[in-house]
This record gives structure tokens, C-alpha cells and sequence, in this order.
């Protein structure tokens, strides 16, 4: 066990027995989301913020829920209608919340950077919930602790995250992730869609999806975010699902049984099937699950640090 | 005292003894919200969620006042910037919540049907917080409690349910909850906001606001819902007013002192004028009272029949 | 130790003996921040509701945090796709809120007055949150807090408010709390944003800014509040901070070091400077802190009140 840490900025600048730590607590969390009284008084007290400048209610309820279970007081601060919109700065937003005398403030924002850049004077602790395209570290810590979960290890395994890297905020952290716990890691999608650097990271690059399927013991299905893209990076929705969507008869016709992954939401019939999303080999749903334990170890890990 | 339900969905499928449970566990919770310390511990570390996909402030805020004198976890989710936005399913995005070990989800939706869809495969519990112009059975309940409590019984009272029956999310669970405690039930509105097959309810129909207030002991007066009317259903507020409004002088005309009810927010001068609403004889604000005693009795029963 | 009000509606009507005893019991609650649990059960089992008809994140925290850190029971109400929308009036909405037995409503609205309606026909408590241009008492208790906790006492201390008085809520409130509590009181900033009659209340006027820094000990710079003023009340932004900006150089020629406020947000490089905000004369970050500490001991006072 080691954690000296005050902030949780990205993978990149942590250690394999630091994720592996968080992991641990992890384990240990999960089981209190199983029993009939959800909650431990580990943050009670506490006052965890939830400064979201970008939407997202997905990760904003897990850490919320996460915060909750810990017994820690909670608020949710959106960018919409504050003072942010009064041309306040983030800084200004960020030091105003941690007056309030929080103790850790979890940051969404759309600018790569943002969590680093408030770290850098804040004395609550930093958490960061996505930042752009760039790294969003509790994603990539509960598909390491799914993976664990299914396998025993992460070490050797051969993931492959399959789809619209390029503007994946899951990707970089998960490749991160995966590499420092030993596992190898490969990239699949059409080559528009793959960061043209990407291979100093170290990854495989493959642009056929029955290939990397066949290497890989699980595929991480990213979500085609067309909300995301201004230019379009494929000549349709239809031809992109004919190369790159997983069927369950390309499942079927595999030699060994994969897992499948996806951090949602899911676009059904998009990159995914149903029955492939619903399938006994997908374990999205127990990620969902993961995600509150990881959050509920990151949350109690920092608040420890801060005694 | 009988209750081994799962899911709370609609009126319909319950039994007199069930909603009789109901309403003697809501008396017991009642009493709580007029003590000073307004909180009992029956479902700490449950969470509950609030997942409403159309709006609804006043609902949501005493579903989650009853939680939280329940001193449940709630998380409210609502769907705007959420990835029900992003082009996720229902079922999806039910699931997800799901996996987040949610025990009772709360479902306000825009479809009829909605919370019964989801029943199908959670394993949390629905509760049915309105869906479409179909069932709104704490709604139903919390009248009922309230007419209970005005009278000291269901049995034998004569209601009339007035106004806009048509686009009513509320006309429907009401006729079925007081016809299974035992009483008579009038519609009364003119001709096209009644609709067409209700008689095969068994409730009588009629036009004169005059004859039903003079039939019954109960007037519930329902909101014109303007924003819902993409039609005229009648020439011009004023003349609906002047047919079907509830004034202080037709009130005093009557033989009888009879109750007046509305399931709120009142439209003033419109289905009811200022002096009725506020009178002796009306018990609108004791049913927004009793609404936080009826939602804690449906989430306290649901919660233990999970154990 | 005074205080048997069961509202807190304005400063006006305030007795210095009033204002000094929230002043006091905010200095213990203080201190419930600044240590590691920071919660007290003060009001426990009792319901705050946060009526924000108007939108104000900043003012909302703050309350949320001091209800939750007194363990009460906290709902959010905003204006957005709420009954108010449907054409409810205020007072069926505050009364509707009333029933669910809510101990204390926390009202923020654009018109003055709102909270001295409400409290005339409520038997929750009523705090003023914000009512237009008028009056926000809790902001002006904060700030003679903050003078307080910086000289020991604000009788015989000069305050110059400076800037947008016209169209702010907080210049009144303040003028009010610091003449009833012994100090001198200025108002500064050019003709347009100083209110004609304002010389009744007994502060000076000055339209030089270097004439009201000479003479002040504390430096109150307020917000130009650009989203509020639909006609021009100075001929640019850039000329208003020629004129009334404070900047570093100005505040360091002046003859004796004093402390700057500000309510917040900031418009850095308009009313004031990065460097001067962010010096040690400035205590704009202490207000902050010092709000959820007078929000406390104002709902415990209210609280303890209505027993």
C-alpha cells in the first residue's frame, strides 16, 4: 500500500503500486456497495464539491453517489447560470469553493490541463473527472480494476480499445493504465480516427477490427461521440458500423471468448449490438458498478492523505 | 397489512388491502413530519434516485424530502445534458443506474408505460412518478389519505373529479383508487376534455358543474393544463371560467359543505377562484403535506419488502 | 445575546444588539469549519429549502453548505422548469413548500420586497437571500464579520463602497449594518451609479476614487454588474477602470495600508486588479469563508427560534 498523494491529476504521473493501491481500496469499497446498509463514516464531516464546467451526469452521479457512501457532504456546482457565466475565472470559481473550506473539489472541464492548473494552488485536493481529450483517470482505473476483477491480473493480457480514439478522453488514461500494470495494449480504428503519433505510446496499431479482435482477450468498444465532431471522420454512421461495429456474429466467429467493454453511453447498433452489449461476455455493467468503488477509494485515499 | 410488492407502477393492479396498507403506514409517517426532529432511520444506506425525464419540481422535491427524512441516499437525475441527450436508451441509461446498486428508482416520464417497461428487468424498484396522462398513483394515494382523513373513511363518499380529464395524469389512478376503497366517482368537464370511453370506468358523467357539486361530497379540481393543449379544447379561458370554475359564490349556493381538492399548481381565477382555494372548506395544502407521508410509506414498504 | 426574530428579512430593521449577536455566534461556528469534521447536529431533522428564483450558484453553495454542516435536511428549488414556469404565483409556491413541513425557506428573487411577502402569511422561517436591488443581509453581515475579524471591532472604522451602488443588492445592506455598528460609511463611483437620494442615509459621496481610498480604512469594490444594465452608464468599461479601477500603483501610493473587499465575482482588471486582489490587504477570500459561518448561526438562530 502507498499513497502520498494529494491530488488525482492523471495516470500518467502515477506509479504501478499506486494504481494498484487504489485498486485494493477499491476491492474493499465494493462490497460495502453490496450490503444492505451502503455506507461507511470515512468522510463524514467532509465536503467534497462537484465542479462540473462540462456536463456529464453519468460520472457527476458516481462520484456523487461515491461521496455519499462515504457520508461526506456534497455539492454539485455546474457551470450553467453560475458565476463562471459572469466571467469569473476558474481559478477565481476554484479558490471561492475551496474558501467554503471544501476538501476536495472534482473538476469536468472541457481544456486539457484544467485539473493540473488548480492544483497548483489549491490546498483542497484536486480530482480530476475528464479533462478534454486528454486523460480522465477514474475511467481508466475502474476498466483496470474490471479487467483484474474478470481475470485475476492485468498483467499479460492483451486489450484492445477499438473505435474513435481521437477524441476519446478514456483512451490516453486507459492505455496509461494498462501498460503500467503489464498488460499490452493495442488501437483499432480507421486511421482518421487514430492520433497520428500515437505509436510512441508504444501500442499496437491495427485499422482491421477482425485482427485486433482475434489478438485481443478484451476489446474496449469507445463510443462514437458525434456530438464531438465538427469535421466528419468517416463517410457515414452506416459504413463506420460495417467496419468497425461489433456483431454477435463477429463475436461468434472468434477462436477464443473475449470481454467486451464499453465506458457508455452506449450508441446501440452504432459501434455495438445489442445482443453483443447485453451478451455474458460484456461486462459494462459491472464497470458501472466499479466505477462508485473506484471513486469511493480515490475519495477516501486523498481525504487520508489530508490529515 | 399486506404488502409483498416489489415495484410501485399504477393503481390498477392493486388491491383495496394494499392501498389500505399504504395509507396506515403514511398516518405512521405523517406523525414524524410534524415532530421536530422530522427523520427515522428505516432506510439509511439505501439509495434512492430521482430519475425524472420530464420535469416535474414539485413531485421530485417531495419524493426526495420523503427519502431523506428517511435518511435514505437520494440522487436526483434529471434528463437535461444528460446521455439520455447523447442518444442512450431508457433501458440503458435505467440499467446503468441500476448498477450503481440503486434500491428504488423513481421514474417520472413522458410515456405511458414507462415505469412498467423498466419493472421488466431492474432488479432496483420502480416507483411510477407519473408517466404520460396514464397512472400517477402517489398522487391517487395521497388524495385518498387526504379524503381518509377529512372523513375518517373512502368508503361511501361521493367525488367528483372536475376539469380537464382528458390530459389529467392524475383523473385516472384516482377514479381506480376510490372506486376500489369504496367510492362513488362523478367526471365532470365539458365534453371534449372528458374522454370519450370512460364510462367503462363505471364512474358517472356530467356536464353541469352545478349538479355535480350539489351530487357530491368531494370536488377535486383539476388544472387546465394549458401548456399540454396543442389543440383548443374549448373556445377561451374566460368561457371555461365562467362553465366549470369554482367560485365562492357557487360554493355557498350548495345545500352541503362540501371539500374542495386540487392536485396543484393552482391555476388562480381560472378552475378556481382565490376565495375557494383558500377557504376552510379546502384541503389542498394538508394533500401537499400528506404527499411527503404517502411517498415515505411507499418507499419505507418497498425497501423492506427487498430485505 | 439577543435574538427573538423568527425571520431574517433585512438589516434595516435590525438592531445593532441583533446584528452583533449573529456576528458572535458566527465566530463559533467558524470555527466547526476549520476542523477536521465539520458538522455539528445542531438541526438535525429539520428541512432548509433553498428558494432560488433567480439564479445565484455562488449564494446557493453557501447556504447549502451551512444547512448540511448543521445536518439539516436541504432541497433545491430553482425557478427552471418549476411550477413558477406553469404560472403558480409565489405565494402558492412558498405556501406548497410550507407544507412539506419545511422549517426554513431561503428565498433569492428579483423583485424587492418578495421575502417580506412571504413572511406574512408563512410559519416557516423567511431568510433573504437577494430581493433585487433592495436588500441582502446575509452578504452585509458577512462583510462586517470579515471588518470585525480584521480590526477587532467596526465601531469608528471608515468604509468606502465603491463602484456599481446603483445597481447593486449589496450597498444598501451594507450601508445599514456598518452605520448601525458604530462606522462611517462612503460611497464612491461616478454620478450614473450613485443613487439621487442617497445622501438621506447619511454616508458621504465622493466621485474622486483617490479622494475615498485617502480617507477609508476598508475599500469595498463593488461588481459591475454588465448583465444588469440594459442602458449605458458609462461611456466604456475601459474609461470605468481609468476612473474607479484599483490597481496595485494607485493602492500603494496611498498614506497607510488598507483592506480591500469585494463581494464577488470579480472582474479582474476592471473594478479591480489580479495584483491587488490577490495581495494581502485584500480579505475578498476570508469573506467567502466567513459566509458559510454567518449562514450557519443565522439558521441556527432561526432555528432555535421557532422551538
Amino acid at each position: 500500500m502507498s499513497w502520498n498523494r494529494k491530488h488525482l491529476l492523471d495516470i500518467q504521473s502515477m506509479s504501478a503500486d499506486e494504481i494498484s493501491t487504489v485498486l485494493d481500496t477499491a476491492a474493499a469499497f465494493k462490497a460495502v456497495g453490496a450490503r444492505a446498509i451502503k455506507k461507511v463514516p470515512a468522510l463524514r464531516g467532509k465536503t467534497v464539491i462537484n465542479l462540473f464546467v462540462e456536463p456529464s451526469t453519468r460520472t457527476r452521479i458516481s462520484f456523487e453517489l461515491a461521496a455519499q457512501r462515504l457520508t461526506a457532504d456534497v455539492i454539485n456546482f455546474t457551470a450553467e447560470a453560475s458565476s463562471l457565466k459572469k466571467g469569473e475565472t476558474l481559478r477565481d470559481t476554484a479558490r471561492n469553493l475551496e474558501a467554503l473550506n471544501a476538501d476536495i473539489i472534482i473538476l469536468r472541464h472541457g481544456a486539457a490541463g484544467a485539473p493540473h492548473f488548480l492544483s497548483q494552488f489549491l490546498n483542497a485536493s484536486v480530482v480530476n473527472a475528464g479533462d478534454g481529450a486528454h486523460e480522465h483517470p477514474t475511467q481508466a482505473l475502474l476498466d483496470a480494476f474490471s479487467i483484474r476483477e474478470k481475470y485475476g491480473e492485468v498483467s499479460g493480457k492483451k486489450i484492445a480499445i477499438i473505435g474513435d480514439v481521437l477524441h476519446s478522453r478514456v483512451a490516453l488514461s486507459n492505455i496509461l493504465c494498462l501498460q503500467k500494470l503489464g498488460a499490452e495494449v493495442m488501437v483499432c480504428g480507421p486511421s482518421t480516427l487514430i492520433p497520428k503519433y500515437i505509436g510512441i505510446l508504444g501500442v499496437k496499431i491495427e485499422h482491421d477490427l477482425l485482427k485486433a479482435l482475434n489478438w485481443c482477450d478484451v476489446a474496449n468498444m469507445l463510443r462514437i461521440q458525434l456530438e464531438r465532431q465538427e469535421i466528419k471522420y468517416f463517410p457515414s454512421l452506416r459504413e463506420y458500423t460495417m467496419m468497425y461495429g461489433l456483431n454477435k456474429q463477429i463475436l461468434n466467429s472468434l477462436d477464443k471468448e473475449i470481454t467486451i467493454m464499453h465506458p457508455g453511453p452506449i450508441n446501440r447498433g452504432v459501434e455495438i449490438t445489442s445482443d453483443v452489449a447485453d451478451s455474458k461476455q460484456s461486462i459494462i455493467l459491472d464497470q458501472v458498478e466499479n466505477g462508485v468503488a473506484i471513486r469511493m477509494a480515490v475519495l477516501y485515499l486523498l481525504a487520508n492523505q489530508r490529515k
